[in-house]
């Protein structure tokens, strides 16, 4: 009774749905991407800032997607003076703040390039590869209404993509214009102040495109959508109330790409390429396209021109003076990019480009991948970064225009696509060489060892280069095998031990763990066995320590980053 | 009055009290402060981990020094299912629910040594230097009991600061136990589970001798204290009710350092060697003492025996078990230190250190930084780093005993203190070439000549080195002037220009912006005035644009981070 209790007592170690740990790998990986990303965008002239995880509740504004939650898909507390604070939701809203409180004096030089990264938070229902925390990259350009900017922004995206070592032809920066799908909207009556409502629950549900089929998102246009996929499963989502009419108008020129997508990926065997050309014809055919381009064997190489398209368009929503407006500007971000060598093959246009957040006012764009998983199959990961022109955002505080544009790599959501490709290798790396305790009493003389090597350049030409790894076992040093055992879980590449006879005398053995490990399986050749046997284990002056242990490091070309 | 309620309608741009932004030299401070904390931590063979910013409520624990505000001194809120979830306030208490969740399983190898650095957050009353989000810097050992774990903990702060640019004598690694002062605390009847509550209210009004004088922290040891120095003004703090003759045992144990201190730094000219060695000799005198050691010109280098200090206290807190065996782990770690060359220059053993967490069970750390500032003052920054073993924080989870020991250090707080000191020196970066726009019509051109520098190498001879920053002027680019004035303010080393003969012909600007500002002031020398000018403008073919840029970054030594 008394144990049961106590039981019932201890805490539990657990996080919070949603939440997750990051460990060695991930991080090391991490670091890297992080570090690449931020050479690019300082060579485009970006420069650094950062702010901070909570600001007011009204200075964020209210821009997600999902506000019928409780609390708006937003973590937030009450200050002692009452007011509202809330943890960033994007990394967006609160640069538009920083700009708004600095906008006319001299720490702003407009245009701005700025960026930042860091963690940002939603309260939203967590689900696989849904986290409730997640790490963004962004870059902005504040000031400048060109659509120069957008253009560097989608070049810097697609740059940004190469130098994460994802090779050109397997992503493609996708471009469309919220003028645009305004224009389409307004051409099936749903134009003007008093539908601006309607529209974005419009747009949010095209934005589903690549997640839900289409037949899905269709309900989202209609009446509405539940959750598990029939009448009464799960939470309901209430729909745009389209009429058929509408939502085949909508779905036609947003979804047809992805229809044609949809036929190819669903199969369960890879599509063969006779399969894939008559998609491509199929689709071709329904929007009125020219098929410029051989698709090679990868769907990932299959893309329209982008001339072609905005002819297209510019044919089918003349009525709309938004639209046309819209259409210039993405035939401007083209032809400047294309200038640059940035062609249809890295940056395209896209019907089915929405961006799920309520700021947009222009062009807005999104990153894919167009991997093939093992089995050859395309792979599909969504976007792995988003962005576009947000002309109000900064305005809210200031009452007059301030033009902005920018895009957000989703940094985990990225790690996770490359990982699962095989596309990012961080190797497994060494741990520290380990110093044994052989007799407790002696451990300020074992502590020296370890000071010792770790004091040590790896390489003795330089002297300031990395220093060897080290580290004194501190565990409970039963006997020998624990500390082995250990060194071997720590993937050492080898232990130093002195025994009470070898301290006397000044001696220390140096024990190569990884031909350690292989001995076993070298028994073959004797004469091989022999000399990798003295290899394994050497006994030499503690002079000679730092020399010994550098031979195991080069045998094994082991280095630290 | 329609403009009255339009002002009033705007947002205003601000951050909650206590929040800051960081720009870019900060960043990049910081950017480099945590590469080289983390390549000191690596080599000691502590690998990375990162825990997300928030965690269940019940799973951090109530272990802050302000828990009398409403809040308890973390920001928290209700999650979906009711359940509290906070910010973390410290990186320690996630790190004992990380490890409690997989303790036992393959996945965590024992001792388990670990880093990581992030955010924290305070919901506390913010102050000068006192915030409500700083960056910490971790590395704890889960998992020994060894004393050798907390010696090398010490030693890798020493080796720490070092990494950072402190030099040896300019920073100090204060040492104490808990148990000792526990040992003093039962001495003066404060012993046994009953006083638990009042020993930590003792403790954290001694924790406050580094920020306030002796006479305000007596008031914190007796009746309490107002905020605002008298009575009525502030708030007030409880004090730990103790009577004159404890406050003055206590104080003389923990205080007279510091008192000797206050002596020397409340004077408004430097002190005299003379005054300073009458201080020194005065507080040994107090605290039974001998000088080992003669100070130099600096209060940093003041310093005395570790081993007179233990023998001192072995006599005075003879009677107290717990006191005897906290004093015998310090010698060891002390001895430890030594016998690896970290002597009591380095590592001093402390009686004023605490810690304010609540957590602490033995040996506590604190790092301080006893640099001058201009006017050669020994300038008090507090500590910027401290730790300590928390044999209890993992148990909680586990119901049996986990040794755990750590040490954070203040990232942000350190940064300002270098910062301060001119010890941290980030010069201001280049920004990137600036290529003007003199034509709109003729932008996608003046993109790709930014293109062409973007995608070369600074240095010929590394084609997959570092490659040249450059921007195309985005802003409103009514003349020339106006775009030299945005090149000027981002530190632009040279501006491109292509006028519409040029362009016609293939030949490009390039103008030397540092030469350009400096033409002015070097018009004595009539021939020098002449080549300065010929380098300050250069007229070339478009394909020469790359070289004769490369001229002007060599000129000026110009490199990018």
């Amino acid at each position: 009774m008394k144990d049961k209790a106590k039981k019932l007592q201890k805490l539990k170690p657990r996080l919070p749905r949603g939440l997750v740990d990051h460990g060695p790998a991930e991080l090391a990986a991490t670091r890297a991407m992080v570090e690449r990303i931020r050479r690019v965008y300082e060579r485009y002239g970006f420069e650094p800032v950062e702010t901070p995880a909570m600001e007011y509740t009204d200075a964020l504004g209210k821009f997600l997607p999902d506000q019928d939650r409780p609390n708006e898909g937003v973590f937030s507390f009450q200050d002692d003076d009452e007011q509202w604070v809330s943890l960033r939701y994007d990394l967006t809203a609160p640069l538009a703040r920083y700009v708004a409180e600095r906008y006319g004096t001299e720490s702003l030089v407009l245009p701005y390039r700025s960026y930042r990264h860091g963690w940002v938070f939603r309260n939203e229902k967590p689900g696989p590869g849904r986290f409730r925390q997640f790490m963004q990259f962004d870059a902005d350009t504040v000031g400048s209404a060109s659509p120069a900017a957008d253009a560097e922004i989608c070049m810097m995206a697609a740059d940004t993509m190469e130098a994460l070592g994802i090779p050109r032809g397997n992503y493609i920066v996708k471009l469309n214009s919220r003028k645009v799908l305004d224009g389409v909207l307004e051409s099936i009556g749903l134009g003007g102040q008093e539908n601006a409502g309607a529209r974005l629950t419009v747009l949010r549900a095209i934005d589903k495109l690549d997640k839900f089929p289409a037949a899905e998102v269709k309900k989202l246009l209609g009446t509405g959508r539940w959750d598990g996929g029939e009448e009464g499963k799960g939470d309901f989502t209430k729909g745009a109330g389209l009429s058929p009419q509408q939502i085949d108008l909508v779905v036609q020129f947003a979804g047809g790409h992805n229809e044609s997508w949809e036929f190819v990926t669903t199969k369960s065997s890879p599509p063969t390429n006779d399969e894939i050309m008559n998609s491509v014809h199929e689709f071709a055919r329904r929007a009125q396209l020219n098929v410029v381009e051989q698709p090679s064997n990868s769907l990932g190489n299959l893309f329209f021109s982008n001339r072609a398209i905005l002819e297209n368009w510019r044919s089918q929503l003349a009525g709309s003076p938004t639209a046309m407006q819209g259409i210039a500007e993405l035939q401007e971000i083209v032809n400047i990019a294309q200038e640059s060598g940035y062609g249809s093959q890295r940056i395209q246009i896209a019907s089915e480009v929405v961006r799920g957040l309520e700021y947009y006012t222009g062009p807005v764009f999104e990153v894919e991948l167009t991997l093939k998983d093992e089995k050859g199959h395309p792979a599909r990961f969504g976007s792995v970064g988003g962005g576009g022109r947000y002309d109000g955002l900064v305005s809210r505080f200031r009452g007059e225009p301030v033009p902005a544009t920018g895009f957000s790599i989703g940094v985990s959501r990225l790690h996770a696509a490359l990982k699962t490709l095989g596309a990012i290798d961080i190797k497994p790396e060494f741990g520290p060489v380990v110093v044994a305790v052989f007799d407790k009493s002696q451990i300020a003389q074992y502590q020296k060892l370890v000071t010792t090597l770790r004091n040590s350049p790896i390489d003795p030409k330089f002297p300031n280069g990395p220093r060897i790894h080290a580290e004194l076992f501190l565990g409970n040093a039963k006997n020998m095998a624990t500390q082995f055992k250990y060194a071997d879980k720590r993937n050492s590449p080898c232990v130093v031990i002195q025994g009470p006879e070898e301290q006397q005398d000044g001696f220390v053995q140096v024990k190569d763990m990884i031909i350690g490990a292989e001995l076993g399986r070298l028994s073959e050749d004797h004469d091989d066995y022999r000399r990798r046997q003295q290899e394994a284990q050497v006994v030499t002056r503690v002079e000679w320590l730092v020399e010994h242990v550098r031979e195991v490091l080069a045998r094994h070309d082991v280095s630290w980053g």
